[in-house]
Formats: C-alpha cells, sequence, structure tokens
C-alpha cells in the first residue's frame, strides 16, 4: 500500500472514529491490551531480530530497544491507564445565546489524523496510538529503523485487537518503510493529516518543521534554570535545586543552570555546592560563582544553552529578579522555569515576564509532565505557544468545534 | 533597520509587552486612535500615491485600496471596539491541587510576536495592530505592494500614538520591503517570531504554509454546504439559503453548495430554483436536479470544489444524512456547514459527523463571524485545527502557561 493510500485511509477512518462513544474507544482499547499480551512471544520474537541487528549492545540505546514480558505488561498497564481516562471529545466547554438569538455550544471534537514520527523506544507504538485512539484520532505511525520489527508486531497486534472488538483496524496505520523520504512524502500529505507530533531528539524534530506542511506539535529540550531570590529559604532552596537536577538528570524537566541573587550568592553557592558535589554533581559557573567557591568550572557561552541532561550544572549570579528573568528568556527554551523566594512582589515580577510553558514557584521543576500534572498519560510537552504548552494530554489532541442551533435563523 | 533586526526587537517588546495592564494597553490603543485622527490628511496622501500607482482604476481592488475620511473614522471606531473588549491576558481558566500537594493554575499569556503577512485593504494594519496589542502580542506587520504607502504612513501615527501613551513603540514593527524574499526571510526567525497569520487569498495562504518554519493559523476558504433533510420546513428552508447565498455573497462564510434528501426533491427544488433565479442565482446542479427542474445546468466535478463568491450555487440529490455528510467531508473545507431538519436522529449524526469549525442547525451559514459569535473583532477565521477553529477573536491570540506554586515541594 502506498503511503498515500494509507493517509487516505486513516482520514476515512478518523471520521467514524469521531462520532465513537467513550465506551466504544474504551472497547477498542481493552481488546488492543488482551491482544498484546496474548502476544507476547510474537513481540518478543520480533524485537530479538532488532536486538539482534543492533551493533552496539552496551549502547543506552539497546536497553531502551529491549523488549522483556515485565516491559510487555507496562504497555499493556499504560493503555489500561489511558483507557481508564476520561474522554474529552463531546465535552461543551462553553455554550451560549448571541445577539441574533443564535444558540452556540463550544464542542470538544478529536483533531481528525495524527502522524507520530518516533524514534527508538517501541512502547511510544502503543502509547500513541492508545492517546490517539481515545481522543478519537487516527493515527499514523512511523517508528524509527532500529526497531522497526518490533514496531510491526506491535501494530500488527494492536489491528488484531481493534478487528476483535469488532472496529474498523484503519484507524491505526504503519509506515513500513525506513526512508527518510517516506516520512518527507508523509509531510506533504496535509490533505489527509491534521497534526504531526514528533517524538525524538532535536534532530528529528528539527528536520520535522522544515519539512512539514501539516502542523506540528513539537517539544524542544528543557534548558531549564531556577532562580534563588534573596529571601529564599537556604535550606529548602538547596533541597529544591538538588531534587530538580538529581532525581532523574535525563529527563527535560530536570533543572540545568542556577541563578543565585548577588545579595546572597557568597553564603548560599558554598551551601548548594556542597549538597550537589556529594551528589557527584559537576558545577560549572560564572566568574563570581567560581569567586565565591573554590570548585567550580568557568562555564563557556555554549554551555549556558546546553541542556546537560546529566549531573552537571551551570551557577551565576545575578543582580536581582529582573536580570535573572532577562537571562532566562535569552537562554531557556521555555519548557520550566522556577523561582525560589518569599517576596511577593519578586514572585510576581518573575511569575509575569518569564516566558515558559510551566513557571514554577518553590517548586522542583520536575513535576512538568502529565501524570504529575493531573492530567494523565501525555504524548510529551510542547514548547511550542500554539494548541498546548506543557503536557500534550488527550485534552490537547482535541481542538473544539462550534455547533449553532436556531429556528431557521438569517442573518440580518 | 534589517528584517532580523526588527523581528528580535519585536522580541525584546513583546518581553515587555506581555506583563502591561488592560489599562495600559487600552492607553496605547486609544492614544493610537486620537493620533490616527489628528493625522488624518498626512494619511490620505500616502494613500492617494497607492491610488495613483494603480494601473486599473475600475478593479474591485481600486476600492478597497481608497481610503477616506469616513473610513478613517471607521478604522479609528474600529480600534476603540477593541480597547473596549475584555483583556484575555491574566484570566485564569482552570486551578487545582496535584496529588503530590503542588498547586497548579492556568493563565491566559500573550503568544509573544504575531507576524501579519496581508493583502490588499490597508485598514488590516490599523485592526491587526489593534488586536494584537490588546491581546499582549508584538506585531510584525508585512503589507502588499499596492498600499505600501498607505500601510507606511498608518504605521507610523500608530507608533506615534505608542509613544504619546508613552509606551516603547517597537511593539510595531512593518517591514518597508516589498519583495517576496523578505516574507521568506521572515518566515524564518522562529526564534523570534511565534505565530504567523497571513490574511488574503488562497495563493499567499499557500506561499506561507510552504514556507514558514513558524507556527501559521489559516483560513481556508469557506467551501460551504447546507444540506436539507426530509423533514425540514420547505418555506423557511428556502428563506435561510437565499440568505446563506445572497446576503452578501462574496464572504467566506457564503453557502455555495445545497444538497437535497432525495426525497423532497421534486417538491423542494423547483421552490428553491424560483426563491434564487429571482434574486439572479445561477444554480447549477447534478443530473437528479436538471431532471427535475428546467434552467439548471449540469455543473463539473471541478464545480463543486468550487467557493464561488458570487450568484450562483450548486444543487444536488443525496440519498439522505449519511451521503450527504460523505459528500460534505469530500469537498468542504471546515468552515461553516448547515443542515436544515426537524429530525433529532439526522441533525445528531450530522453534528457528530462533519468535519467543520462550523456547523449549523437551522440557522444560515452566514454568522460564522467573531462580532456574530459575541467573540468581538477578529483576525479571520481559522480552518486549521490546532488553537483555534473558526474566528480568530483575542482569546484566540493567546495561550496558557502553567503557574505551579508550593512550600519548596521536591519530586519523590
Amino acid at each position: 500500500m502506498s503511503i498515500e493510500t494509507q493517509a487516505r485511509a486513516a482520514r476515512q477512518a478518523a471520521l467514524t472514529l469521531a462520532g465513537l462513544t467513550a465506551d466504544d474507544k474504551n472497547a477498542i482499547l481493552y481488546a488492543i491490551a488482551e491482544n498484546i499480551l496474548a502476544n507476547a512471544s510474537k513481540i518478543l520474537a520480533a524485537n530479538k531480530i532488532d536486538l539482534d541487528n543492533m551493533a552496539d549492545k552496551e549502547s543506552p540505546m539497546y536497553d531502551r530497544l529491549t523488549l522483556t514480558a515485565k516491559r510487555i505488561e507496562g504497555m499493556v498497564e499504560g493503555v489500561n491507564v489511558v483507557a481508564a481516562l476520561p474522554d474529552p471529545v463531546g465535552e461543551v466547554t462553553a455554550e451560549w445565546t448571541a445577539a441574533s438569538g443564535i444558540h452556540l455550544k463550544k464542542v470538544r471534537s478529536p483533531l481528525g489524523v495524527i502522524a507520530i514520527i518516533y524514534e527508538a523506544r517501541p512502547n511510544v507504538t502503543i502509547d500513541a496510538a492508545a492517546l490517539c485512539i481515545k481522543s478519537g484520532n487516527a493515527v499514523i505511525l512511523r517508528g524509527s529503523h532500529g526497531a522497526i520489527n518490533s514496531n510491526r508486531a506491535l501494530f500488527e497486534v494492536m489491528c488484531e485487537g481493534v478487528s476483535n472488538a469488532g472496529f474498523n483496524p484503519e484507524i491505526i496505520q504503519f509506515i513500513d518503510d525506513e526512508s527518510r523520504n517516506s516520512v518527507k512524502e508523509l509531510l506533504s500529505y496535509d490533505n489527509y493529516i491534521d497534526v504531526v507530533i514528533p517524538r525524538g531528539g532535536e534532530g528529528l524534530k528539527k528536520f520535522i518543521l522544515e519539512n512539514s506542511k501539516i502542523p506540528v506539535i513539537a517539544s524542544a529540550g528543557g534548558n531549564n534554570h531556577i532562580y534563588v531570590e534573596k529571601s529564599a529559604n537556604f535550606e529548602d532552596s538547596v533541597n529544591v535545586i538538588v531534587n530538580a537536577k538529581c532525581q532523574r538528570p535525563s529527563t527535560c524537566n530536570a533543572v540545568e543552570h542556577i541563578l543565585v541573587d548577588d545579595y546572597i550568592a557568597a553564603d548560599f553557592i558554598p551551601m548548594l555546592y556542597n549538597a550537589l558535589t556529594a551528589k557527584n554533581v559537576k558545577v560549572l559557573g560564572d566568574g563570581f560563582a567560581a569567586e565565591i567557591q573554590e570548585g567550580i568550572t568557568l562555564a563557556t557561552d555554549e554551555d549556558y544553552f546546553t541542556e546537560f541532561l546529566d549531573y552537571k550544572l551551570t551557577v551565576s549570579v545575578v543582580g536581582g529578579v529582573t536580570e535573572a528573568i532577562e537571562h532566562i528568556n535569552a537562554h531557556g527554551t521555555r519548557h520550566s522555569e522556577g523561582i525560589l523566594s518569599e517576596n511577593a512582589a519578586a514572585i510576581d515580577e518573575f511569575v509575569k515576564y518569564v516566558d515558559a510553558a510551566a513557571v514554577y514557584v518553590n517548586v522542583s521543576t520536575r513535576f512538568t509532565d502529565g501524570f504529575e500534572f493531573g492530567m494523565g498519560a501525555e504524548m510529551g510537552i510542547s514548547t511550542g505557544k500554539l494548541q498546548a504548552r506543557g503536557p500534550v494530554a488527550l485534552v490537547q489532541l482535541t481542538s473544539e468545534r462550534y455547533i449553532i442551533d436556531g429556528n431557521y435563523i438569517v442573518r440580518k
């Protein structure tokens, strides 16, 4: 089947999917979950081919690619969790009567067809499809080269599940073509596909933004900051920063850069340094910080733009909240930015002027996550501004239509 | 000044604008309005140069380009109307505490920097700037060749107004370069510009969608349908269709295609035909319609995809609501689609499955408009699905950030 045929089939299938009840969609998800479990050995056999094909068995990629019976159970659990979430489709978010007498309702509706272009981990195949189906969207999956056998097996098992539940399996499409041209071609079908969501590294994201005729919901990395204002409690602040850096350094909501008010720098930086180095964090910093604390290495300009995703951060001294805001807006990626402070005016200024999806006041940045926000499973964290900032959960995979009714009303 | 310098200046100015109160922004708008009135003669003189440069004095473009004292008053009135609208920025749209104890607020915030690329009418220069400023966004204006003198004068007068009010005029930027390359260059600055909004014809829209690295909010034309279900009241239905076609045929929310249930076709089509031809509407149609009513010309396949924007429409016979929905989803542009019916099941199916920004039940399609919806002035009607479907009014020029606070809370 050509990619165009698949895109067209997805559009056609989406039209029916849009009208399914929550019960219908949950029946599909439960049937998918059941069929994954029933076919665990088929999935593991396909995964083994991908693993055997991988040259570097020591790389973290190898671990991410590896499926086990336990990981398959985790995927199934993920599908069940999505089924248990409330269905956003059909919700009336506003209702009013206009001057002319027309009665308007804003109704949450599926986006239509969502293409997910993703790298590495095969569980995205399942997660992404479950989220799309629950939000009433058809999904086109285009995974990466290294996981193609695993992804294909998961796709086949999902389609069987949809059929078992008595619905049209064409709501899930899988692009079984590993060439970059297949992505380019997919990105040209704006007549069939409503949204593209890349899930992977910066390179993939850039390629998609540059080549897509279809609107994109993209995540950038989180080059996140925490600013320690002079009124902050030192001990609590150190705790929050250590948590934001060390609780899981490889995540996009970990903190990468600390800004300290010059008024407290001489007292606070040594305390912070000791706590961080006790956790094996490498501390870089500006000249002021390096002067205050031996062991702090001078950071380069590039370091300030770097998302380390590791036990490493920079500490710099700033002349107050306004300078902190300027630094953040110039270096951040609009993901998660925090202030530690007990001064209402400083907090207010920070919250008003920092341009980020999530702005934290006396809270670790590690909470930017659909589950932690109470929004449920998500497709990623949007750092764009259209449609959604922050977690892209079920609601963010819908849009609102207007339904207008009246008694044969005409415009005067 | 280079385009890049302008884009960077807009980004810088946007950061301050984001924190202004409604009173501040209204003061800017009133000062702009006042300064337009005070400089009416300068604006008219600039407009005269554009008019003199135009070869075809008989074209509708000439009329659209023409400014008069009365039209300038209309622009000023438009600015005052925007000032009177409620400020969407700062609105807390949701607030909750998550399991961890973090307290979340979703807060409406400006998008940042909006580039408006528009054709013809100089009043867009003022309208677009007013909407952007009120929603806290900096604006980059790039008007068309033929109106450059008018647009430049309006821009200068607005900037003076902003300065008169005591604010930074860099919140409004004007690209004083008529080459298409200037548009291409502008569309590459995704580091400075958050959203691009084209306002003009299909050609402009396509060019922008294909060349932009920046997210786009675009309007397609409205290839709109009305389906007459068999339970509809004939007389009322004819009234609604005549209104939807004739009240202002050149608009994107006018109806272009009528689908009639075959059960009523023989009775309804002649009635409709007589009412339409009495208004000088040319009626095309399919073989069934042409057989029922003499005078109906056979429509081509292309006609069904054509937004006539004129006293012209097609009438076709369909075998029921499901076929009507299929026809609409295959031919429509997801703008405004209507059903005339008194049958709840048919209405329900239509509303559920028709994929359009506005779905009308027993109402003329002519209401898809910010003012008619009670949303105030708008930037256009979005036929895309991300961010906004339908009228792009003030609220649609904002997005929601999360503000999270707590008592030094860390992630477990």
